[in-house]
């Protein structure tokens, strides 16, 4: 169950970008499975990928295509992650781009291709052409809501949020979804996220723009720690808005561009910490006070991965206890653990390096009685800040995973 | 249940070593929790303690005690760390050391303090006087196995083990007790350990002794990353075994001596492993072929610590695509990930950065239907190598940690 997800998703068009849904069959319940995102011509579009070492063969494919040409297509499939499968699996990325190109006459590189799912499966490839016909067929711009269901694997909910902003007196658009529930710490990406706008924008403000949204919205999740090999997140922008180009990065239509991307980018960073796998609650883990914004970072990832302190979160305990060892061994210099403050929500749990002083367990069991918890740690030796954002870990975890290929 | 381990001990005494135990009554179920260790006129020891920075009052004490003389006593408690109790708790932890000291007529500086437990709560100090006079009247050179019970927290069975070694003619002994199955992520140091011989041992020797031993055997194990505040292992040497002193560290004497040392301190650091919380598995991650220790070692802790791959292990799934996924996001610099080759056992299951032509999912079971699986990767770019020993992550861990307080 998400934290605060209905699952219901009211998306908004994007003029110029127009998506289509077909299924592949890849998964076991008969659904679409593979998704055709097309822009419009004179679109531009800006990408950030994984950086594990391994990494899978429709990204290797995406960056070497993105290099040459803006995009016309993106062509996404969910169960199959078309990775590890070697020098095959290029060949099958590549061939699948080659089949939608000859359908929109276009190149092949003008084609991104994008997969999620099991690792190390061969991709169907028998079955492309006609998903791909059917998805061409399906093409409109009020496909959002039927490709947010489409890229899902074990998220439990359609993932898709829309923020308008205003350029010279026209109201523009952005649109994102997002799928993503395990394997999930980005690292200068994020699991598979498309964003649109219908602005014109200029190519390396548009790679500022999600450069910075992706830095703090994907670059501050984590739920388990474990950085995929198939993460991408891709900015598009259609031109098709009407409004004048955003050329100028310190311009009020770069501001507003920026502004709504990140809201979009961090809603749909959350809402996949929201709908993680097995999550029960929502957190918040956010360090003040530290000397600089790495080592605010350290920590709150330190406790984000705790198994003890999340298994904590589950059981709705406010175990302080474990995330002041945390604090203490998350290799902090100099650290003087008697200046550490810890809240629970509004509660104060640690001070001066114990229990509060007013403390109680009865205040603790209040502060934990809610789906969304933020805990607070501050160092008391500086001003940096930083938060990250993840979930507890359930028996729906284990579960999940452990039964994840069979 | 433990993996490997019957729960059947037999230690030997170790001459001028006596061990008493009683309850104390800070667990619900009655049983002795409470043990003290008496060592005979002249002994020596070495001890290593956690390095978490928010560390317990019987650590600072304990660290105290020993710089200013060698110990007569050392008192156990489990069931309360007394850990984040502040000012209060080192009083406590001091106040209990004189307790001790005045039945033994010696100071209180020859007492060093040990606890073990919840972090956060008061020990339960009026019920310490009993409790000590009877583990004093209780003092006997076969009081081992009623010490490995008493120490022991979650853990599930008792973990003891003797071994013996020979100088100039004389049989000696070396027998230890350990204790710990959750929060274990050694920085130095373990849980608790307590580990004696009867070989008369020059000071500095026994310390590189404890140093060497810990070093390839409490801190190559994790089981959720987490690092106490109460870690500590301590190597007694009463000298009342017969044998002349040991004090040339290239002798054959020192060398047998730190080689059962090694075997006793490995012994018990796998045995943690073993009685880990909620362990299906005895998991050993080997490293070979690294450029340094250093990288190897990062490699089998971000292994051994990724929850997507211990769920697998839990669930005897040979899902080698996470483990190369971790391979690939370890922070191994410029690694090639053609030249990873990962085994299950025996069977090579990833090559050349893809599935193993030969590997088929019926091999890969037949890998994992064991208790005790070696996972070892070669990343074919030098000499090096580390191994760590972890466990599974299994329903059972999150049922434990969820519950322990309630």
């Amino acid at each position: 169950m998400a934290v605060g997800l209905s699952g219901e998703i009211d998306p908004d068009p994007v003029a110029g970008v127009r998506l289509g849904s077909a299924p592949l069959g890849v998964r076991s319940d008969p659904r679409d499975d593979l998704t055709i995102i097309e822009l419009a011509a004179g679109s531009r579009a800006a990408a950030v990928f994984t950086r594990n070492a391994f990494c899978a063969a429709p990204v290797i494919v995406a960056r070497e295509h993105l290099g040459r040409q803006a995009p016309r297509y993106l062509l996404i499939n969910a169960g199959n992650a078309n990775a590890g499968t070697g020098s095959r699996g290029l060949a099958d990325a590549r061939s699948c781009c080659q089949a939608v190109a000859e359908r929109g006459a276009c190149s092949a590189d003008a084609v991104l291709p994008f997969s999620t799912g099991v690792i190390g499966e061969s991709m169907p490839m028998t079955r492309f052409p006609e998903a791909i016909d059917s998805a061409i067929g399906d093409l409109d711009e009020n496909g959002w809501a039927a490709a947010a269901r489409a890229i899902m694997t074990t998220d439990t909910v359609p993932k898709c949020i829309s923020r308008h902003f205003e350029v010279a007196g026209h109201t523009l658009t952005v649109t994102g979804i997002v799928k993503g529930s395990g394997m999930i710490r980005p690292d200068m990406a994020t699991m598979l996220a498309f964003v649109a706008t219908d602005a014109a924008v200029e190519q390396s403000l548009l790679e500022d723009c999600l450069v910075r949204a992706t830095q703090q919205s994907f670059n501050r999740i984590t739920v388990d720690g474990d950085t995929s090999t198939n993460d991408a997140c891709v900015l598009m922008a259609s031109g098709a808005g009407g409004a004048p180009s955003i050329d100028d990065p310190s311009s009020d239509g770069a501001r507003a561009l920026c502004g709504a991307v990140s809201e979009v980018c961090t809603w749909l960073a959350q809402s996949i910490v929201r709908d993680a796998e097995g999550a029960s609650k929502f957190i918040t883990i956010a360090v003040r006070e530290g000397r600089d914004e790495q080592e605010c970072l350290q920590l709150a990832y330190a406790v984000a991965h705790s198994p003890l302190v999340m298994t904590a979160m589950y059981a709705s305990d406010a175990n302080w206890g474990r995330i002041l060892a945390v604090v203490g061994r998350a290799g902090l210099e100099d650290l003087n653990i008697a200046a550490v403050r810890i809240h629970l929500g509004d509660v104060c749990i640690v001070a001066d390096g114990e229990r509060a002083a007013d403390y109680t367990e009865e205040r603790g069991q209040g502060a934990m009685a809610v789906d969304e918890i933020t805990v607070t740690i501050g160092l008391g030796r500086g001003a940096a800040e930083a938060a990250v954002w993840t979930s507890d870990l359930s028996h729906e975890y284990v579960t999940i995973n452990a039964e994840y290929r069979t």
